[in-house]
């Protein structure tokens, strides 16, 4: 590691070493044409190498069938809050939402815009310390969509199963923080858009993986820029995609494909976080804040007796090169993200500095 | 140059050497945090030096009075095509719009949405090769805002100077192709708006300028992410921007200032088009496309006697290092893009390719 430091950030996070070494080369002269890859028109021949080759890793990767398309816009996640409903709800009718947290929260509070919104499931009496199971869900009659957050990055929960959709309604997914962590089967969804700042690459690109019968035209007259349609018909260049995130996205699909796809992932996500879990199992210092059979595989959510002992740990843990580990405001505590490019030696690193600052501090639990 | 060519791109284009050495460290460990630009959060302190030093040099680059919000979006300017009528234009009511090329049509067309739209000036019926003059210019009895396009990337034409404002409307620029290519009074503008990838940085940030009484509320219920008025109250974070763009617009404006400021990138502007403009205006064998009065600092079209010797041209300066020069489709010949970042070298190696080009086909001229 030397002058790199473990970076726990909940996204922009950790990308893979190779990859920005590749990039640091390319952002002087890609593919050997004399242009850095931030100078060159999105329209040319090397740029077609890059959209193409994006597209067919990212196909490779959650091996996403023919009858979805794959492309990306700008905005984030946080856009598509109200792109969703803008193409897919007409008026009148009604969406389900699960509420698990702030992006869930984000997203509900742009419906009334276009339709009417359905909470069909709430973890919020509870502080969104937990996903809502099929006992605990109630749908409206007849919803156009059910839209859920498949990993709440502020709250460490996780759905490990797809929600069930009534009738001819379809799936949507704000997948931004555990995509691509594991196998999944793509054709269950009708929309599936992820921030790529966490698993994918850098922010400022948005990836959607769409069922193309679905995003042919928008329910409602629309601005060109917000339909979807026209966004896959030009595989993300309808008009100047962010070039440098489309081409590092490619990168990091190729890098997923080379350390073993998504098993590999899976397996490695898996493990790290059992290092960390099975550590805060077998104490009682540290306290998980989700609930155990809901926890994220990506974001790893705890607190340490006092608020007090929380800022000391993030200030020391920083002081050894674990940083950014501090939770989101709404929760407190600590968060430890660690996405597919977080390597393996940080989670043993974390566990030993945890050990030895509830060694230090341990008189605290019986305050 | 050696192992980098002239890259006359129309955008995303060239960017200074200096900054692309520097961002390729910053990729890898930027101000010794042990983390890449990429990988830091949005929200911790190296950030916030980031976007206070883009902001700050912003300002000072461009002048920007403290009426004035300096924000960035994403989208690209051709979002902002629906956001401006829908932050600023009341169902019922006009604004004004000159008609100068692709860009200002693209505009156009997204009006009729939210009111209506009034073409106020028009270059249309010759090819869009003119500015619209005042004798030629018909406003609407009481225009909210008074839209236009600064450089037309594609015609190769540029503004001079601002339109004039009927009543109490305000102006409306999307300057994308010649923000900070000379100085200009800012305060004259309600908004101004530009992609980064000409002058500024990379695609996939919107450069904004708004006048802040302006922007406080849209006229009508909007998405948030549409709202300007949030997204300059969080300094261009309302969600997670795309930090490597702002971070390298911070280090573009910086550069800027350390060349000696748009005052000395007006001067070399001039001098570099001038270059390759006088030689234009000394023979006859490549004609000009857009009116002399009208020419473009930026963008600089013009065409060989047949579109036979155009696609030679193209393919032949291509082989010598001077890349990207085909004219888009709708005007044909060839354009050479020479925002700030392209070197004067440049203009001079293209001329004496031109002369060469020029006498082994002089023959055609009399075809």
């Amino acid at each position: 590691m030397t002058d790199r430091v473990y970076n726990f950030s909940a996204g922009p996070a950790c990308l893979p070493e190779s990859v920005l070494k590749q990039a640091q080369k390319d952002l002087w002269n890609i593919d050997n044409t004399g242009i850095g890859i931030l100078e060159h028109s999105h329209r040319d021949a090397c740029f077609d190498r890059v959209t193409e080759e994006t597209e067919r890793a990212c196909r490779e990767v959650g091996n996403i069938p023919d009858s979805h398309s794959i492309f990306w816009m700008q905005g984030g996640a946080t856009s598509q809050c109200y792109m969703v409903p803008a193409n897919f709800l007409p008026e009148g009718r009604t969406a389900d939402y699960f509420q698990t947290g702030k992006w869930a929260n984000d997203s509900i509070a742009e419906v009334p815009l276009y339709g009417d919104c359905h909470i069909c499931g709430s973890s919020k009496d509870s502080g969104y310390n937990f996903i809502p199971k099929r006992k605990q869900v109630s749908h409206s009659k007849n919803p156009v969509y059910v839209q859920y957050t498949s990993n709440n990055t502020i709250m460490g929960t996780e759905f490990h199963d797809e929600p069930e959709t009534p009738g001819d309604s379809f799936l949507v997914a704000d997948m931004s923080s555990n995509i691509y962590s594991r196998p999944m089967d793509f054709s269950k969804f009708g929309l599936v858009y992820a921030g790529a700042q966490k698993n994918l690459g850098p922010s400022g690109v948005t990836l959607l993986i769409a069922r193309k019968d679905l995003i042919k035209e928008p329910v409602r007259p629309l601005p060109k820029m917000m339909q979807y349609g026209l966004h896959a018909a030009k595989n993300g260049r309808f008009n100047t995609p962010p070039t440098f995130g489309v081409y590092l996205m490619g990168e990091v699909f190729k890098w997923i494909i080379a350390e073993g796809g998504l098993d590999a992932m899976a397996e490695m996500n898996k493990e790290k976080a059992a290092i960390i879990y099975d550590f805060i199992d077998s104490q009682d210092f540290f306290q998980p804040h989700a609930a155990k059979e809901d926890r994220s595989y990506m974001n790893l959510t705890f607190k340490c007796p006092s608020p007090e002992l929380d800022k000391l740990f993030v200030e020391q843990a920083e002081a050894q090169g674990l940083t950014t580990i501090k939770g989101h405001k709404s929760v407190g505590g600590m968060r430890a993200s660690i996405y597919n490019a977080f390597p393996r030696s940080g989670c043993t690193a974390l566990v030993a500095f945890m050990k030895d600052f509830a060694h230090a501090h341990a008189s605290a639990t019986t305050a």
